[in-house]
């Protein structure tokens, strides 16, 4: 019996779109390339010793215990300091019996496809929105709806289109410098969803991992202010500490916190107890704050030198999204010009950017394209862009 | 909105049996009571030194690399090192690019259901079996159909008409000291569940978290060796090493791995590095063999406690089932006699066990319990068995 037995694969997993960005960073991944196309944070600012001391300290102090199995929940010393980076941070009351710890944002999703999702069930998300969800949610066979986002936010008319023509179990939202467009909702436009959203009794998901890199503009309010029992808040370490350690988390309304329990014990029983440990201590040890300082002060020098690339390499015709922060910008190419065939002429080029095309549910824009400024040094960046400029402007003749 | 919206929740989160070991764990966790509840190994025995001169040693070593993003499918170092385990004690070939790493064998259910379980399709459980696998299975709502296991290992002949009169997914199995009742199936067992395998052209899962911890008795032959093309098998570090950094596998054919690493990219991304880099270097630095000698040592030293304070202390009429290793003892009451009453008084008499009723799919047998010997002290498994005969004793008469 060898591949005959694809009969047996559930249709759930048939159902998952293939992603073939991990074929784009497969081939971007060579050392000769320059490459925007890349969804990690660099590295090189990872707190390396001061994870190496919390690791120390943290078995020296609780010995056996660390590495015990743990509660569903995640450790309690951790939800508290999450409650109160929530309310320093933000201004918001969050208990920490409503935050349930999770192997990065991304076990989130699962959970709460799992608690909330039934096949059929429809669900909303933007477009073009974060493939991870996407696939994650694709998983539990809802009918995916969307909503367009520009750099307002989302579009309103189409969200009371959609809310009115259906009955989703929730809105997918990331309102702060969204993957993969780098935009933000309004304050106006974040007022006028969470309006939608009580008006069509539903749900509304506000992902969050970037919101810590902000780099201009004003914080603008959480849903959570707005709608508070009907938002489920997610958050990550990813992003703002390590990814390695996966660690995230769900802040979610009493009357579905027990089932999210019960959806992560089925699933893992707990998240890594012992990282836990290590994420508290160092969140405890070191001002996080001046770490994202550091990590700001990198990310927006980086996103100034593409952008004044663009502006001098790109040519007319060629617009990029505003962004106030986050790990990225979202550019669209002239009218007809497909990302996809410009994917490959960079690549000869030896740079490479993600296309648009994997980001969107149904039609895809085929002229968008997805760039990371976070992992290239200022000077490389330019070169880069130049380089692809140079590719749009021999298509474009 | 409160809640009322609990309509909101799937149908699958509300298939899940409740986790009434949840509940005995609760009252059984006070200092004063003796518990032989637990499932938990014993913490004394956690190499925590070894773990921090690693979690240093990785660090220092890989720098920022160890606190990155990584791939899906698991650390390569660690899937050899395991792959190079089941060569050196079973015999077995197991290609490392077959393994796939996962939190803990409890995200190994999940994932496999993912992959393989559409709503109503049948899958076949040990009873009693494992409840942490039947409440992942169950959140993708399969039938469950059962075949009862006994000091010999699978009913053959139920399991034959089960397979006669059913298209199941897979035969889900703890052949090594299975949770809850600590036996193993016989190698004539398992050369006759394989064949009936074979014959009806279905996959068995071989779950096997405690199969190093052998006290007495012979190594039987591994399902993979026997029907290599239709086992998934499953490991952990959980009882060997540590539990805390939830580190176990699945080794699946090429078929089915693909859509595993989809889901459990789907799922969480990828496993904690971190913590695979550092289990890693924990086993390449320290012999994993004298430290399971260790463990062997006093799990049987404590078993052996167990089983003569039984012969001392129970009355006639209870029955042990045969077991070689393993953390459980499963203990048959007189006929009529509830566990579940039982329990009651035996959390008087300040000594607790896990009732029977749990691990069983459909009707139970309500005269059984499980008892752990691992955590508690010779003197202490004295004194608790001694009351828990007093209680059996007083419901007789």
């Amino acid at each position: 019996m060898s591949d005959k037995n694809r009969h047996l694969l559930s249709t759930r997993i048939k159902s998952v779109p293939k992603s073939f960005i991990r074929e784009i960073l497969k081939v971007s991944n060579h050392s000769d390339i320059i490459s925007f196309a890349g969804g990690l944070p660099n590295a090189n600012l990872f707190p390396v010793d001061e994870i190496a001391q919390a690791s120390a300290k943290v078995l020296e102090e609780n010995g056996p215990k660390a590495l015990q199995y743990s509660n569903t929940e995640g450790d309690v010393s951790l939800r508290n300091w999450i409650a109160q980076r929530y309310k320093d941070k933000q201004g918001i009351d969050v208990s920490p019996d409503s935050i349930l710890i999770t192997n990065g944002s991304q076990q989130a999703f699962d959970l709460i496809a799992k608690a909330l999702i039934d096949e059929g069930d429809e669900i909303v998300i933007e477009n073009p929105g974060y493939l991870g969800a996407i696939q994650s949610f694709s998983l539990y066979q809802p009918k995916m709806l969307t909503v367009e986002v520009d750099d307002n936010g989302m579009n309103i008319e189409q969200l009371e289109n959609v809310l009115d023509n259906s009955k989703p179990k929730f809105v997918y939202t990331v309102p702060n410098f969204q993957n993969p467009t780098g935009i933000s909702y309004s304050q106006q436009n974040r007022e006028a969803v969470a309006a939608q959203i009580e008006k069509h009794d539903c749900l509304l998901i506000q992902d969050d991992p970037y919101g810590e890199l902000r780099f201009s503009g004003e914080e603008k309010e959480s849903f959570y202010s707005l709608i508070p029992e009907r938002t489920i808040m997610l958050g990550t370490f990813s992003k703002v500490v390590v990814p390695s350690f996966r660690i995230g988390w769900i802040v979610a309304p009493e009357w579905l916190m027990d089932s999210l329990i019960i959806a992560k014990q089925a699933s893992d029983l707990h998240t890594n107890y012992f990282s836990q440990l290590v994420m508290h201590q160092y969140l405890q040890d070191n001002p996080v704050d001046q770490h994202l300082e550091k990590i700001i002060g990198l990310y927006s020098k980086q996103r100034e030198a593409m952008i004044s690339a663009i502006e001098e390499y790109f040519p007319e015709g060629v617009t990029v999204a505003t962004s106030d922060g986050g790990m990225f910008l979202w550019v669209t190419l002239p009218e007809g010009m497909s990302s996809m065939d410009l994917f490959d002429d960079a690549l000869e080029s030896k740079v490479a950017f993600v296309p648009g095309h994997p980001f969107y549910v149904g039609e895809p824009q085929e002229n968008t394209l997805r760039l990371s400024y976070v992992t290239v040094d200022s000077d490389t960046i330019r070169e880069g862009i130049k380089r692809l400029g140079k590719c749009i402007k021999n298509r474009m003749s």
